[in-house]
């Protein structure tokens, strides 16, 4: 397939749309309304923020071939460090060497992204910013230096984020579904640097978490030995943003309920003070595609389709699964463009919405149960259980990070697995032991589940 | 309570407020888009819509003074009228006198409460499009024939319909969350005329029903004989507005699924083609309301709010309510705006949340369930009950229609109903005699519940 296609949106799912398109032949333009990343300083200016990198992710980046190119700037990790007001508990995230998460830093990634896809005679013009589209044509109307352009093409590729400018244009006057919902929580990140003797302040190369009803904090290391701290709190309340605004305040809380932190980041409450607390959205929409009599078409990916609360750590991760299955999409219907964006939105929209609802889940899980011993009996239990059966049970998290099992079927088997652990009453009869005494009740039943 | 009040949108909603709200003191200002009804020619040229007013708009109505003014314009629906295929069923809405709908020209119930509000100094902006809202002033942009202009007010009121413009002004860059869907179906309105001898075709003056999983009438009556015909269908497939774009096509279609509109509907063809099929929008919105420091505010009522499908016949009826409630919550809070408008919020969205839920099942109850045999029973039981209990045992249709239980209470309560019709095991045991039966049977159970 070849032709025009012109992609609004230079962040991850745009930079790496753009390789995928210029790979399968087309001619691409991606506008984006930032300057060019790599403009010197810019990496410098920016604060480390970094992501997890998870298997659908990896699986994407590797078919363009960029994942050896990229493995020297990310950091394993190997499971998740739960701070407890005790200490620490440690939880692999699962059996395997594979079966680990690799934090990145977002800039690095889009750097890398977007080199690759000049490589391949993709035109980035930054400094651009998507006004309108026309679905009709299509054509993209773009505000940069010089004014306003117009550009049309075969295929508009909507990547322009969570507040997708081509989305609200997509729909305008159309029978559209869309669903936008904030968290009564919102974030703010915080440095937790390298030691005054230049080594990290903490060994594990895990994800940290902080759980907690009234706040909670997850960090990812960087490959300097420094990491990247998320702090989610309410945002009203005494205890949240509203409320944390003078320098006492904010030390007592992190006194109170963070305690660890104080050490780990000594300028915690002037990092607090000075960052600017950012909002969380969850967008679910339909449709995510519009095609023409001639067979051009418009079509969304990553967060522009579907923004999710980052609490399941695969906002990224499911937009570069997007751009894979897109490009399988288009390789499967040859000179179809309608053909492909449909079967597109079919193959994708599904397991997207499944995520959305994972995510908020996954928030009430960090929130309220990773202090309950119950559930953590649980999360034991169903580890063992993959230990005991590793293709036979595999935990839900495992599916949604480890392996590229469409999200929906993720979600659909885990509910399975849950219905047994349920009916043998694990919870119940609580213990650590779980596992093992679970394993032989549940032999036969599992076998015949998943065969 | 006095100051400036700005109200966008002279529909059902927005004039209702005027009147309200210049009773109360302000000095009201109203911005339409269109022209003034009361036009000459504008009555006769637009089309006969009606809609049925229920309880919860009368009581609106009788508060303000309007009910004795309107009442020669409605026509009393005393029950529903379902067409099936063998024939008519009759189904009475409830027992007492006043459990009866009245239908009623949109056009003559916006004209009074209209006339109503310039008799009480409000003045109407006909031709004035709200283009921008500033919430912070709060400050309106309206362009009208001369142009733009600008209003400050200390209360501005969106009442400008399920596609809001003060809406979407109103949560630019603020944590909204909006959940905006279409149904798969949608509606023209069709005459159902009087007959060439000058008499109604049908002499039953009740809501007239053709029930159907793949297309559904609606007909309410005129005062002058004629009734007003909505058809429901799916906007895709063969049979649907996509498919029925031929007069023969029509025409079978019809004679296949609803054969006596051939007969009420002269020129059903000719009308079918003619119209535009339009969309049903359900729209959820938060916040409803944000106010100043000083005290002022900005606050949505009516579809602008809560746009619900009509299958509950509740739209209207509930943005009559709003106005009644807001108008309360004004009262209770004397000189102060925000705690007015925050009380308003708290006591009226989650309970057009309910609205919401209650008329997409609502369409489901339409659509596949009025034919069917178990489902006739089971109302039957209900109203069988309603008669031997009248004040202990009231169906949720009766609930929502005929009082002004708040709608969350009206679903909580029949919650409870239908657990126990459920634990008689009604449907199961089928059989039209359930009511008496049943009654012995549940008497005592039913009186604890309620007591
Ligand atoms: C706190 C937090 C932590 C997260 N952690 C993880 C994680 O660990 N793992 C993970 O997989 N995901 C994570 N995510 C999610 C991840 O960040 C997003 O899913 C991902 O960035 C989506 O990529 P995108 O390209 O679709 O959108 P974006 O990254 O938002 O990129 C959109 C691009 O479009 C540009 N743009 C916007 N509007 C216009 C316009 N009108 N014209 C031109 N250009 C425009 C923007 O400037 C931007 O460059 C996290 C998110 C948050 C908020
Ligand atoms: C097919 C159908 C049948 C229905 N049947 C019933 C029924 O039987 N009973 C019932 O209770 N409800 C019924 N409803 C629902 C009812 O019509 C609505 O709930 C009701 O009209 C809402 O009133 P409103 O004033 O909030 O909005 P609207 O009636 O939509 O009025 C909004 C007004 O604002 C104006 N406006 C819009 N944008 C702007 C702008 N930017 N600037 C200035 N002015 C603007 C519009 O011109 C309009 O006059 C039905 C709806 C449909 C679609």
């Amino acid at each position: 397939m070849s032709g025009q296609a012109l992609v609004a949106g230079a962040g991850l799912a745009g930079s790496l749309t753009a390789v995928y398109l210029a790979r399968r032949g087309f001619a691409v333009k991606v506008l984006e309304r930032r300057g060019d990343p790599r403009t010197p300083g810019v990496r410098e200016q920016g604060r480390s923020i970094n992501l997890g990198l998870s298997q659908r992710g990896i699986v994407a980046l590797r078919e363009v071939g960029l994942l050896d190119r990229l493995r020297p700037l990310t950091v394993p990790m190997r499971g998740r460090v739960v701070h407890l007001p005790d200490g620490l508990r440690f939880q692999p995230y699962g059996l395997a060497e594979d079966q680990i998460l690799h934090s990145v830093l977002r800039h690095d990634l889009n750097v890398a992204l977007v080199d690759e896809a000049e490589r391949l005679g993709v035109e980035f013009r930054w400094g651009h910013r998507v006004t309108a589209v026309d679905r009709a044509k299509p054509a993209v109307t773009a505000t940069g230096p010089g004014g306003a352009e117009v550009h049309t093409a075969d295929l508009v590729v909507g990547a322009d984020g969570a507040f997708s400018a081509v989305r609200t244009h997509l729909g305008r006057g159309l029978r559209v579904d869309l669903h936008q919902e904030f968290l009564e929580w919102g974030y703010k990140e915080l440095l937790i640097p390298v030691g005054d003797d230049g080594r990290p302040r903490t060994e594990l190369r895990a994800l940290h978490v902080w759980p907690g009803d009234d706040g909670l904090i997850v960090a990812h290391p960087n490959a300097d030995g420094s990491l990247t701290a998320t702090v989610f709190l309410p945002f009203a309340g005494e205890h949240g943003f509203a409320g944390l605004t003078e320098p006492a305040k904010v030390r007592a809380f992190f006194a109170r309920r963070f305690p660890d932190t104080l050490t780990l980041i000594p300028d915690v409450v002037e990092q607090f003070l000075d960052h600017e607390a950012a909002s969380l959205v969850t967008v679910r929409t339909a449709p995510w595609h519009v095609t023409t009599d001639e067979g051009r078409g418009v079509v969304l990916v990553g967060d522009a389709a579907h923004a999710v609360y980052p609490f399941f750590g695969q906002g990224m991760n499911a937009a570069f699964e997007d751009c894979s299955v897109l490009d399988r999409c288009l390789a499967a219907h040859p000179g179809d463009l309608p053909g492909a964006l449909a079967a597109f939105e079919a193959a994708r929209r599904p397991h997207t919405d499944v995520l959305a609802e994972l995510s908020k889940r996954n928030f009430v899980e960090l929130r309220d149960k990773l202090r309950s011993p119950l559930f953590l009996v649980r999360k034991q239990a169903d580890l063992a259980l993959h230990r005991l059966f590793p293709d036979a049970w595999v935990p839900l998290y495992t599916l949604i990070a480890h392996t590229t099992v469409p999200y929906g079927e993720a979600l659909a088997r885990s509910r399975r697995q849950d219905r047994l652990l349920g009916a043998a009453g694990v919870g119940l009869a609580g213990a650590a032991l779980a596992g093992t005494a679970l394993a032989t009740l549940i032999r036969g039943r599992c076998r015949k589940q998943v065969n």
